[in-house]
């Protein structure tokens, strides 16, 4: 069957998204025209680390689910649905977990990383689960046999270990699975937050992708700026300004005579600022519009995912059949 | 609801049975009487310690249960189910992996011990489904909330893990799971096989459990006797005999008789073993016709395992959605 590639994505519902994941969403948007996409909300991956959210996880499900529809992504052209609808990526975990050596996933670069990082914390995340979560990624990947992930530089490990999988499951029993690709995307430009810290739910910094006017407004005002220019006749460097990053991205058309006012302090930041929230306003109010309506819609998204949940469990069954009569058969 | 006990057992499909496991399933056909009982075909199990036999899987399953019924388990009283047809078993599994620390696997005493046996025999087990199996086995168990678990002593560590698991997760949540039992039957006399080693399929020391006139004969004739006899009218010595141990079970009625005798060197061999053979002839032949009844009906085996994935998907999915609500709800 000569057909268009497969990608699987996904994320873990962490509520209402912000501007740090939106670039996210529009490479998204374009891997949809191209391939056959699997986007999944991660809500197993989203307790492996902590159950503290997980009573949060219907509701950050649908927040997040309205933001993916508003950016674009399109439920009559992708498969939108929820890992834990589907039971085959359990068995398929479980089965893979019979033919995974533990030294496999105790070598995976972001394991002993992470456990320190949340150890930290105060987390103690040591579980079994933890350990084998790239493998919970790998059976979520190889059901829909995708060629392609989209994913940070930081995952590619993670690739890494679902494609040694693949190959032992091929080599021992029959060849099932493909060998799917990291797909970086190099374009990707990271936004920071508002305080030039990374932008993060947690710190408070951000921007949503579905913000009101206000919200725009207010953040845009309290970027920081060049400290180091006091009037507004002062010469700025744009390199050390949150404001520039974001115009970068979301006023790309104007960034260079931005810069050369800013450089030659013939705009005040004031203005500057203005200039961007107007731009933001400009491209968010449409995605504001769809995410408010998706939402208004009593139902809506949660039948969104109801169809795509189906359409996601055909093919996950589907390639569970040939997977145990690869085993048993 | 005032309700009978819940029992969960379960045996890897290992092909047809030997006497050595028809205490076990005696016992099975007492408790049957007692309780709402579970017999579950550990297919999943039986891969976590090798593949080779995956292929054997399905051949075994329908050898082992129709041994099951031709003994007595009755499919209109318990439910015989296969552990693969039913995904929430993977599903319980995950989510247990998430609150189970990995020290509460690595410290189950049989773990250590396994692989280093299994790696004298050159298989390498050191899998990440390897270190989970207690964890798979916690959620056969809980999953039918059952109170009690027919064990060998060897397995009480096992049940020991999955009351930890239930005590965390209701700790944690909400008290969805009781704390099951491990059942420890004193009464199961251990049988030797005919050469006084452990009867096993391996050693090729085994009667099966619907043996054939000729299998029972044959090896009853092989059986290991008091060495240090050679005429018949020498005194022996029972407690070094295969068949003396054989007659104790098989033969309980005349067991002192034929001791008494045997000591007097009033008895020879031959006759000894003919007397055990006809016993072991009387109590095998109506199970060796049920046997032959069952697989003769084509799809009868297989019907009743449906029927019997069926119930028992119908109680996994109740406690499922519990478990659910406990979590995310
Ligand atoms: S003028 Fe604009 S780019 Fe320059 S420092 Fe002010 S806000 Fe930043
Ligand atoms: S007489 Fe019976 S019990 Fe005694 S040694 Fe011979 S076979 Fe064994």
């Amino acid at each position: 069957m000569a057909t268009k590639g497969v990608i699987l994505s996904g994320m873990r519902p962490t509520g209402r998204l912000h501007l740090g994941h939106h670039s996210v969403l529009n490479n998204w948007v374009r891997l949809q025209e191209e391939y056959k996409c699997f986007f999944m909300v991660a809500d197993w991956h989203a307790i492996t680390t902590g159950w503290e959210e997980a009573k949060e996880v219907h509701p950050n499900t649908l927040e997040m689910v309205a933001d993916w529809i508003a950016t674009g992504l399109d439920p009559e052209k992708s498969v939108i649905f929820r890992q834990s609808s589907i039971l085959e990526h359990a068995e398929l975990h479980l089965l893979f977990s019979m033919i995974t050596p533990l030294s496999w996933l105790e070598r995976v670069p972001t394991y002993k990383d992470q456990i320190q990082k949340l150890g930290e914390l105060g987390k103690d995340i040591n579980t079994y689960g933890f350990l084998g979560y790239p493998l919970l990624q790998a059976a979520d990947i190889l059901i829909y046999k995708a060629d392609g992930v989209p994913v940070g530089e930081d995952q590619l490990p993670h690739i890494e270990l679902t494609r040694e999988v693949a190959r032992r499951f091929n080599y021992q029993f029959k060849p099932v699975f493909p060998e799917p690709k990291g797909i970086v995307n190099k374009e990707v430009a990271v936004l920071p937050g508002i305080d030039g810290a990374k932008m993060s739910k947690s710190y408070h910094n951000y921007i949503s992708i579905g913000a009101q006017v206000d919200e725009i407004k207010n953040n845009v005002n309290k970027m920081v700026t060049d400290p180091a220019r006091i009037r507004k006749t002062d010469p700025g460097n744009p390199q050390v300004c949150v404001v520039h990053k974001f115009h970068r991205i979301y006023n790309a058309g104007v960034l260079e005579e931005i810069e050369t006012q800013c450089k030659a302090g013939a705009i005040g930041c004031v203005a500057c600022k203005k200039q961007l929230a107007g731009s933001l306003e400009t491209q968010l109010a449409p995605i504001r519009e769809r995410r408010e309506q998706a939402l208004a819609k009593k139902g809506y998204i949660e039948e969104i995912l109801r169809a795509g949940d189906e359409k996601a469990r055909a093919v996950a069954r589907q390639t569970m059949e040939e997977v145990r009569a690869a085993i048993f058969g």
